[in-house]
Formats: C-alpha cells, structure tokens, sequence
C-alpha cells in the first residue's frame, strides 16, 4: 500500500539546485487509465518499468501498486498500445529526515510544471508531516495532478502555472 | 512468488466427477504476452482480474504474479487491446492434502485439453510432491501448455490430444 502527499513548487523560487540531487530521467506512458497500467522508461533506457495500481481510497491517500522490471524490447512493443500523452519528466530524490522527497520537473508539453510528493510507512506518519517552506499548495488530492490525468488533459493550462 | 507443476489429463478417464468439487468459469485474454499482461473473467463477469506476471526463472517452476480486481466495465475496456485468441475453461478445485489441484477443462476452441496444475509453498515441497495416479504427463517446463502460449498457437494440434 502507498501512502503519499504531494504539493506543487515554483520551478524558479527553489531554495537549491536540484541538479546537486540524485535524479533520473523518466518517460511514462499508459496502456490503460483505468485501472492504471503504466510503462516507465528510466535514463534512456537503462531501465523499463511495468506498473499496475489499484484504484485509490476515498481520501487518496493510499493505493496498491505493483511493478515488474521489463526489458527495452518489450517497452517498445508495449508503446503502440499506449493512450494520451508522453509524460517526460527529471525526478530529483532529495532526503528528507528519514524518507526522501521526490521532485519532479517536467518536460516537453507540461514544462513549468514542477510537483514535490512524498511517501510514508503509515497514515498516521503522512497526517502529522511538516513540508518544506518551499512546498506550494498541497494537491495530494486533486486528480489533476496525477500523470495519468495529466497524459489525457486536453486544456493544458488546467494544470501548467500561469 | 508462485511455485507451481502442471501435468496433462484424460477427461474421458477422471476416476471422479469434476461437476462435484467447487468450480468457476473462466475467459482470459493477454494484453500483452512479454511480459504476461493477463485480464480474465470469472463466472459471466462476477469477478474480474488483471494480472502481471515477471518472466519465468530457468526451471518455469517460479514466476513472481501480482494481480488486481478490476470492473466488469475496465475488463471490456481492456479487451479490445489483447492479442491471441480467448482462453476459456472451467476450473474445478479440489482438495489435495494441506492444498489444492486445480483441473482446468477447456472449452472451445481448446476443447479436448486438460490441465491439472498444484501450487507450492516451498521449491521443496514442488519437488518432493507425487501427484495422484490420474495425472497424465508432467509438462511444467513445456511451454506449449502455458495459458499464454496456447492463446498465441496458431496450430492447435500440437496441444490437443489426439
């Protein structure tokens, strides 16, 4: 089960550089929106991943998701039967006392949007989290800035800062 | 991880009656078959399921398999995108010491094809297992009988019995 919370940031107003982070290219597609069924390529290509999640609880919070590494070969004949829009993306892993926060800077046609997320090992871990002054407005729950809306959005600007 | 040996049967010569232990119907289409991107149908749409499945180790005694219930309305959906033909069988379970052997009688297109399939805790357990006097031919490591590859065989006579 994954419990997460996510928050949007200013790209410009970061109080860092995210390139002194770990980080890793990522493009994602989905086979299917519901239930999620997502492709990852990570780096290029040194590494494709395979995604299934279940459907979230009520306060979004949690979900089941499983993933089974995949070779390239089999990536590339996955992509064809994929819908909607690349999401291309750097995620930066940023430690955060005993977890990491996950930001991530989009690419391509949803550049300028920036998304902070981070897991916990429990609720009650999650309810109780600070997040950094840096964090913008909290959108754990808002489906618009979950890729998979966000590789079928049709008006763009519902989810890029104006 | 699932741990599993398979074996072929006669249904003309089952020293039982399947009708008589628990059973449920079964149709399963691949979205995909590398890796296994399974959706199935249980009993004319009660149940739905999709499931993935890691590729197999080098005995095919061991795969590891995640799977999720979905929608009757997800699983039509999804099946649109599958390839191969529809597997469709009846599975019968029946009680077998502290488990279970699972007699799949096909239908269809499949129709003369019985497979009897018994999981595992342990790789001990599969390899110290003797399975019941009726089981025909052991055929865990032939490929010809797994669900995926019968769905993509364009010659059937190669898995029906003659």
């Amino acid at each position: 089960m994954e419990i997460e919370r996510k928050w949007l940031a200013d790209g410009k107003a970061l109080p860092f550089r995210p390139e002194s982070f770990p980080h890793t290219d990522i493009v994602q597609n989905y086979l299917s929106f519901s239930p999620t069924l997502r492709i990852r390529m990570l780096d290029g290509g040194k590494h494709c991943i395979l995604t299934m999640k279940s459907a979230s609880g009520a306060d979004g919070l949690e979900r089941e998701e499983y993933e089974i590494p995949i070779t390239k070969e089999q990536y590339l004949r996955l992509l064809p039967k994929t819908e909607g829009r690349s999401i291309e993306k750097t995620r930066y892993r940023i430690p955060d006392g005993d977890g990491v926060l996950e930001l991530d800077i989009f690419r391509g046609e949803l550049s300028g949007l920036v998304l902070l997320e981070r897991e916990f090992a429990t609720r009650e871990e999650a309810l109780s989290y600070v997040p950094p002054a840096w964090a913008g407005r909290e959108v754990t729950r808002e489906k618009t800035y979950r890729n998979a809306f966000l590789a079928q959005l049709s008006d763009l600007s519902k989810a890029l800062p104006s």
